[in-house]
């Protein structure tokens, strides 16, 4: 039993521990975490009625095309039926992408650090992946376009960037997309679209029109408060939609996300009071780490990548010790974490841990 | 953008329509759908707490690792947690192992009416499909074996068959496992595992010791009564579960989908009294069939497909417009229908209807 020879090399997903046992092992009451981007206000209360509602549909599969989801979301988004693919989150349109246009060889470009399921559907599907260095945390657009060439069949563009927060503007993308040739597909990841504030981000489906090779990629898991639940989108002219759908399986997402996220369109107010509270909280995060002397991205997203000037799995390990957990490791930013923006509550916890973490280092330097 | 040019005539899921839609459509107060083989009696009440005590986690992402679930899990079919890995429904588990495996030209042995998924995930990588024809409606294995040679990567034997619901015999199976060359991944789909009732069908797990290349699926859609929230397990070696695993998104299945499985489990009493009314009304159809003079496949899970003497599509029509959905269409069949087994009062209803559509069909016929 021979598996294709570029998977054997992947790494397979540690799980990180559950919140319960390391409560269990550190002996904390309670622990905080920062570590995965998700909405610490939770979800509309719509979207718990929505989900009980379907209970008593738990024995029947989920409408494999998603009749009544597709169309809120066509109508909230202003786009047509057509236009739109859901996946088990956007991590799923991400594989559908990759599996149904790479072949062995193909190239795919993308940002040194940037959300990393990219890479690894383009390793599955053996193709190779040109890795462009962030530019102070940015996307460096023309060296992307630089790398592009006759085998190139993708780029990614996440914006914001995951993880360090940061944002290209529309005039930027759009200088991009005109030089991007058409056999190109460029795919906008836009998972955080709704914590951005800055005027000058793109409004991509209106882009949609003058670019076909454009695929713009959103999420219920966010803002939205639905990652349990595995729903995301992607956003394209119909023909693309078309060739992606092929290769999804009909029961991709579940009756419940389906559910949910339908009724967590239809509270935009919650979108908006969850989007205000986290630029404040932002705001909060950023001012304190200009406080404190720390260096970080100026985040458009839920989450803010700061330089703690020590290995990040040390900066990791104290603040877990505090109850906080954070996300640690990123090949290109050795000593920076990524720190999701929480509750006030929360983020004043944070800042408190941070502060005992940075005068440990300073007594333990040499 | 080109995409592979494997995937452009592939067909495109085409949704059903909505019992709601037609309902409307037909001017019909009741709809009995028997299309999809889910459990008619719904899921354990102890499902239904679970997934009401996980609304205060919504907004977060799943255990990636589903640790809980997978645990209790191994202990209800006495494996190792490491012989286990889960997916989006086993149709995901079926997609990674075509993507862990299969290279453009390999080839794969499967019969020539069973579940579709296999095909569609074999031609989505350009692996080429070799269907052998079943034998009364059964897997004739020693055909299958005459097929593989040194470019099969995978059989896969569903057992029992969907559509036809015939099983093979643990005698039958071993003795073709035997035959097998160590290369080749044997996939046996047992989704409908919980429904058999014969003796001879096979204990499967208790061959993965004599048997490295054997891969066993199962489902929490079918007799758990989960089909909505997209559960299914791959059940190996832990060496086979290692390379399926390095094609899987972490986030594959939902919070929700977990902690209803786990519930589930739980509960064997519901499943057991489920397979015992199954298997009753099973032999009521069945002996209805004999009775209206209708050949069948003799069925060991929650359908039957049985031969009406008229085009499929025909007798679906005539049966919807009485208010019943079964599932016409079957390429090599195709004056069968397959109908689910629902309960007493659905499958009541519908031999009525069947009663109605054979005498029209003999008032009709020339």
């Amino acid at each position: 039993m021979k598996p294709k020879s570029q998977i054997v090399n992947l790494p397979v997903y540690q799980p990180g521990k559950p919140i319960e046992e390391v409560k269990r092992e550190l002996g904390l009451e309670q622990v905080i975490k920062l570590a995965s981007n998700e909405n610490p206000y939770g979800s509309s209360p719509a979207v718990l009625e929505a989900i009980t509602r379907e209970l008593a549909n738990v024995s029947l599969y989920p409408d494999g095309s998603a009749v009544e989801l597709t169309g809120v979301l066509a109508k909230h988004l202003g786009v047509e039926r057509s236009n739109i693919i859901f996946g088990c989150g956007s991590d799923e349109i991400i594989a559908l992408i990759t599996r149904a246009f790479f072949l062995p060889g193909d190239e795919t470009v993308m940002a040194d650090q940037t959300f990393s399921v990219y890479k690894s559907n383009a390793d599955i599907e053996g193709a190779v992946t040109i890795e462009v260095p962030l530019k102070d945390g940015t996307h460096d657009l023309s060296s992307m376009l630089a790398q592009i060439n006759d085998r190139t069949k993708v780029v990614w563009v996440c914006n914001p960037n995951n993880p360090t927060g940061t944002i290209i503007s529309e005039q930027e993308l759009t200088s991009f997309m005109d030089r991007v040739p058409a056999h190109v597909m460029v795919v906008l990841d836009e998972a955080y679209y709704e914590f951005v504030t800055d005027a000058d981000y793109p409004q991509s489906i209106s882009l949609l029109e003058r670019y076909p090779n454009l695929v713009i990629l959103r999420t219920f898991s966010k803002i939205y408060g639905l990652a349990s639940l595995r729903i995301g989108y992607g956003i394209a002219r119909p023909e693309v939609i078309d060739l992606i759908n092929r290769v999804r399986e009909p029961f991709n997402t579940s009756r419940f996300g389906q559910a949910a996220a339908t009724a967590a369109l239809l509270d935009q107010k919650f979108v908006q009071e969850c989007a205000e509270l986290n630029a404040s909280e932002r705001d909060f995060l950023q001012n304190e780490f200009t406080r404190l002397g720390l260096p970080y991205f100026a985040s458009q997203g839920n989450f803010i990548m700061v330089d703690l000037d020590m290995p990040s799995k040390d900066a990791f390990q104290s603040l877990l010790k505090q109850g906080i957990i954070v996300r640690p490791g990123f090949q290109v930013y050795p000593t920076y974490i990524r720190v999701s923006v929480g509750t006030p509550e929360q983020n004043r916890a944070f800042v408190k841990a941070l502060e005992n973490t940075l005068a440990e280092k300073a007594i333990t330097s040499p």
